[in-house]
């Protein structure tokens, strides 16, 4: 008998299409062809109008819910949002979770075989942006006969596609839901981004980004990118917490080893991601963080670009996200105000920081259920 | 005609004395003999009551006040609070900055030359805590025939050898000032740490601390070990108002060059520090606060710890410190309230984060002098 909870959508399999019209980017530079892998729960109703799109962050893919086989002890990213009963409801909607251009999880990305010259394109993949994202997860649409969306949704940069979908196909979205997430990085922000990108390109196994090449990875430089990344993913006080001043052996031994849990534990956290993540996409995915500016294009003023919004929104912080705080949180709900626009905002009380979005809260779950619930659909 | 204040020290020369007797530490190893290099300013009066022991932070030194020539446009660490008229009143104290053993300004450290082998220590050079800086100052004090302080005081890990300093010899001294302090490292203190240490010892140029032997330095990891510091060290609004998302060019590449001032800010402090300090030292001074624990012996019991000093208090914190919190500054008072100690504290406005110790405040500034002012010194 399985293992597997009744309110999974249980064992998953990813799917894949193949895209030969070419994408134009941001950048100015083009991907001719490429392929996007991607997973559903639930069914498409006839009308088409129960389509809910799942975007990621930094570091996940298209498994959002799920597991890949029966003995998969390890279920997808948002596994406590997706499901039967739970707020994405698969009951009533029809989840699209596609893995972003650039990614290392099968859609098309820094590894894939460039055509052009039959090499994996590595440092040569363009650099690709939430607005280049938004675009090729509309041809996904186009392809899956969705012409709106019931909701996008996303938690942090997932949450910034669900912003710019918004902005970008205003009438293709009904609910944009937007979780721990901001309207572009502030300067520290940045700034951790840039000293993550160092650590990796600096690693000698990098070799400037053609490492597949010399059969090797920079696991050095990506573990400490990693590590870095998630001191900024955990409050102060959860670590606190969690860790204190723990020593990890009986006694300090007053040397360069681990001499506290929180080292040993942020060294595993960057070990078991060096197995699963591919570096340049790394890199990439900083870069599309970096370069997210929602109201880059009107000056700043995020009242202006939301005028031309037509979705509702449901917004959520968490008290001890300091990476994403509430305040970039009550920026987007104050100019959705502003601009007169549909907006439910929740701030959450929470130790865990920005990876809070991740984690079960009955506050957090219900409050996204209930609105979910609200969502019209066709039978 | 000299360029240099009329309420700064002037010019000063460092002075270096030589220690025969051993030196136990902590760790359970010895230091056979070492220098310690210090600045003195003002004069010792005849009652060698007016001292003011000045201990300075990581990245810091001996060079607290005045120039080192009319031609030197930098001046000491400290020089807004140091000089005639100023906080530390060099017209009423005797100031005395020594090096810590392990810098590499002079001091016996790392790059010191091991008598043993007749080679640089190196990686070999025990690790050194604040308890043993405070013997090795105590030390220093004893040479100067200085029998008590006036003041111990310091900021950030200066300002936890004046803690330890109460607590470790009462009787040395009357007065403790702390600024923008902790008792001890938090766990996410101890991850940027770690995070550092992992910088400097994954660069090949490293050589397992060895690289004096291999003419080289590890400049790429301490240039990113100083990056992540010096993001600790600013606040978020702090950078946000300096930089904000400006373009260091233009326009944006999309590509993995410096796209933001923020970036190019950081990489000009990594670089200029590589040129000034060495990695070995980062990496002991990174550990002389990882093991910093005041109450550690006493179950975390900070109250209990104070029962048995002596000082005044003086303790500062800034609001946007987001390193060393207020909220760690008041956990000091509350406990020096707990034991009945006398105690003056003071949270100040500032922007400038956990670097708000070094940055001139009117505030900060003024009210630092008055404590210091009130202090009884003999003619």
């Amino acid at each position: 008998m399985s293992k597997i909870a009744t309110d999974s959508v249980g064992v998953v399999r990813p799917q894949s299409l193949h895209f030969d019209e070419p994408l134009e980017l941001v950048s100015g530079k083009t991907i001719e062809q490429y392929e996007i892998v991607y997973e559903t729960y639930g069914v498409l109703n006839a009308q088409a109008d129960n389509a809910v799109l799942v975007c990621h962050a930094l570091s996940t893919d298209h498994h959002a819910a799920g597991y890949h086989s029966e003995e998969d002890s390890k279920p997808g990213w948002w596994e406590i949002c997706i499901g039967p009963g739970k707020p994405i409801d698969t009951n009533k909607f029809f989840v699209v979770s596609p893995s972003n251009l650039g990614h290392c999880s099968g859609s098309t990305g820094p590894q894939s075989i460039d055509p052009k010259t039959n090499k994996a394109y590595g440092p040569d993949f363009p650099i690709v942006t939430v607005i280049d994202w938004v675009n090729y997860q509309k041809r996904l649409a186009d392809r899956l006969g969705i012409k709106q969306w019931a909701a996008v949704a996303g938690g942090s940069l997932g949450g910034m596609q669900a912003l710019q979908w918004a902005v970008q196909f205003p009438d293709m979205l009904r609910q944009c839901v937007v979780i721990a997430c901001a309207a572009k990085l502030s300067a520290q922000n940045i700034a951790f981004n840039a000293v993550a990108r160092r650590a990796i390109m600096s690693d000698p196994d990098f070799h400037d980004g053609r490492y597949y090449d010399h059969a090797t990875v920079p696991a050095s430089g990506l573990k400490t990118a990693r590590m870095l990344g998630h001191i900024t993913y955990l409050s102060d006080d959860a670590m606190g917490d969690k860790f204190g001043r723990e020593l990890k052996g009986e006694k300090l031994n007053y040397d360069y080893g681990i001499e506290f849990q929180v080292e040993s534990y942020l060294r595993y956290q960057g070990e078991s991601f060096v197995d699963r993540f591919d570096a340049n996409t790394y890199l990439l995915m900083t870069k599309a963080l970096d370069y997210f500016d929602l109201a880059g294009k009107e000056g700043g003023n995020l009242a202006a670009v939301f005028e031309k919004v037509k979705a509702k929104f449901f917004l959520a912080s968490f008290a001890t996200d300091w990476r994403f705080s509430p305040a970039r949180s009550r920026e987007i709900v104050s100019a959705l105000t502003d601009a007169k626009r549909d907006v439910c905002y929740l701030e959450f009380a929470s130790n865990h920081g920005h990876d809070a979005f991740l984690v079960k809260n009955d506050h957090y779950i219900d409050a996204f259920r209930a609105y979910m619930q609200n969502i019209e659909v066709s039978k």
